[in-house]
């Protein structure tokens, strides 16, 4: 890699063919042009049963604070039908002012970019007042298991402390500079069973329809919503995900009934307190009993999903403010401060230091023909640069 | 088969290894019996694309009207674990005054007392001043289609007409006088398919949720009931038997969802009224929309079940009359006259004559260890008995 140009970087990285949870080069790239750059980089290894092991990655340049660290991944998603993109997904060929491949966007891109970013600003400036770290994992496209997680555990365990992070994945809905995620809502999914008793369709006084209290009890879960938004998120919602009795004889009432829900909530609600509001309409519901004809109590219980996802959001102006001033300057865009989308990896983040997203224009990710114009590459390059410098500023101004 | 002992004639029956769809010799050990007693026979093998060929019996006394028809059918249910039986399905053990075997109660047992009852009548009376039938099938535990429908289908072409009906199917909830079947609900199903936009869970706005449309539709089918039952039948009941989704992704929004319903309906509504009514409260459901901000239409189709079962009730005097009397001459006990229940062949017959069901004490049916009281085919045999002589005398007055 060339390191001071986003554009060679990029290439360099996408021609490593690292669909996940395959390293493929990609880590061992990087790592030869961060080494070149000073930083010491550590390559760490995460296992866990009935996942594959993954490559991680961590590097830092400086001793001292303050310290800002810049997360992010080099695992894609797999390309699909190859013969299905204009150009190859491992090859790189730039078109048109388009570069292509698998990982344009999602996210080689930001790394790319950010790498070229420290190279320019250490050839302008000489190392910074203080440390700057990239944090890259290879399983953030699978399982998450073995990725960021685990990584900051294990950096956190040597004694690493950060005072801010930039997740470099797509943000951008259209241009570059529309969108910084300065939050992201948390995620709760459950698994509902209903209890009955099987019976003949002709006799249902001597069945329960485990399926009448199923019905009951997701009502509950749909109506009303859980609450309206706040100042800086969405309302809450959950979807029903699945319903299943899997029952194929229409004469029968089955024994038993599932539903699973997931819920994306915000900053209304802590896991634990989500997790009483929806316990609280369950047993309600449940007491009120099926609609049927003498209602009886619906006889239920719930599985929860392993990890939640925490609700999170980022008020620190050292960061806000850098990030949004650098696109400012380089795009002469306000961006807009988000908290909407799905769930990152800044969730653990946020566990060890204030954290923000931004990056790429995220349109074509995980589709073929997945592509960055080239001059968003050199744009987001600029602002990355303008960010590092207005950060150390800030940080040590604070 | 002994003809005059409904014991001997049971046991013979039982032993015959019948289990739906093979004859096992059930029919022929029948034929013989009713050919001793002078009855002409007629075996008749139905087939249809897709299901076994089944065997079935059709036998005729006597040439003149009024005409009296038994129904009922030889197959039995399979016996399960043979070794959980205390005697042997096929065996035709007494042990305590009870014989057992598959088919004692359902229905074997009722074929036996029926001939026991003819053959007694016979030596006592002579030949009825009229006919009596016997149209026995092998496919009543089956899928039924090559069994009733398709043996009077066959016996009306061939010119036959019937005056009045009794099938033997277990009819008594405790003991042998409890209740005589006059007739059934309808029975209809569906299965009905809403269409949405998959999509994450994450960008509910982007995908649309067919189960929230689904538990609208299945809501608006369960609620308000269709109906508080009728001077003759029950309240029609609706049950939604499965939903299914079969979405394993928390994360994922699902295409499409699936409902199927069974509904038992009373002379309130035919099939056709029925669908119609189902069809306005779905159709005012999806017009409303699915729980969701900014509600839009539910797209959904149904698919209904190829065959309803038709509700019936028999008023005919001379055939309840008939059995009532005959019931509280022999038991002493005055049978409800009853309408709940599944369907039964009944519904194929009441299209040709008025039909009524009386039978043994239904517990045991299709159970481990289904056994029958000895001294109850004795009692039924002479409830038949009086059965017939009471109907041609009913008949003939008329």
């Amino acid at each position: 890699m060339a390191t001071t140009d986003p554009v060679e970087n990029l290439q360099a990285l996408i021609r490593c063919r690292s669909v996940t949870p395959t390293e493929g080069g990609a880590l061992s790239t990087l790592e030869a042009a961060l080494t070149s750059l000073g930083f010491r980089v550590e390559r760490m290894v995460a296992t866990a049963e009935g996942t594959p092991d993954v490559e991680n990655l961590y590097a830092r340049l400086g001793t001292e604070g303050p310290h800002l660290m810049f997360a992010g991944h080099t695992d894609v998603v797999p390309p699909g039908d190859e013969a299905s993109w204009s150009h190859p997904p491992f090859a790189a060929e730039i078109a048109d002012g388009m570069l292509y491949g698998r990982g344009a966007v999602d996210m080689k891109g930001g790394i790319a970019c950010f790498v070229a970013a420290v190279a320019r600003h250490l050839e302008k400036h000489g190392a910074p007042r203080g440390s700057i770290s990239l944090l890259i994992t290879g399983d953030e496209e699978g399982p998450a298991v073995n990725g960021t997680e685990k990584l900051l555990t294990w950096a956190a365990e040597k004694g690493e402390t950060w005072d801010a992070c930039l997740v470099g994945e797509p943000t951008n809905p259209d241009a570059l500079g529309d969108m910084i995620k300065i939050g992201r809502r948390g995620s709760l999914s459950g698994k509902i069973t209903v209890h009955g008793v099987q019976g003949h369709a002709a006799y249902p006084h001597l069945a329960d329809n485990p399926l009448r209290g199923l019905l009951q009890l997701t009502h509950a879960l749909m109506d009303p919503p859980f609450d309206h938004g706040t100042d800086d998120f969405q309302p809450s919602n959950l979807e029903v995900t699945t319903i299943d009795a899997g029952n194929p004889a229409v004469n029968v009432i089955p024994a038993k009934a599932t539903a699973a829900f997931n819920i994306r909530f915000n900053d209304s609600w802590t896991a634990d307190s989500l997790k009483a509001e929806i316990i609280r309409r369950l047993d309600l519901a449940a007491a009120e009993g099926a609609l049927r004809p003498g209602r009886s109590p619906v006889r239920y219980d719930i599985a929860w999903s392993e990890r939640p996802s925490h609700v999170f959001l980022t008020r620190n102006n050292a960061l806000t403010a850098s990030l949004s001033e650098a696109i400012e300057t380089v795009t002469g865009q306000t961006p807009v401060l988000s908290t909407t989308g799905g769930t990152s990896d800044a969730r653990f983040i946020k566990d060890y230091c204030p954290v923000v997203e931004f990056g790429l224009v995220g349109q074509t990710m995980h589709m073929v023909d997945e592509r960055v114009a080239v001059a968003d590459l050199e744009t987001l390059t600029h602002i990355y640069g303008g960010f590092i410098a207005k950060w150390f500023d800030h940080a040590r101004a604070e």
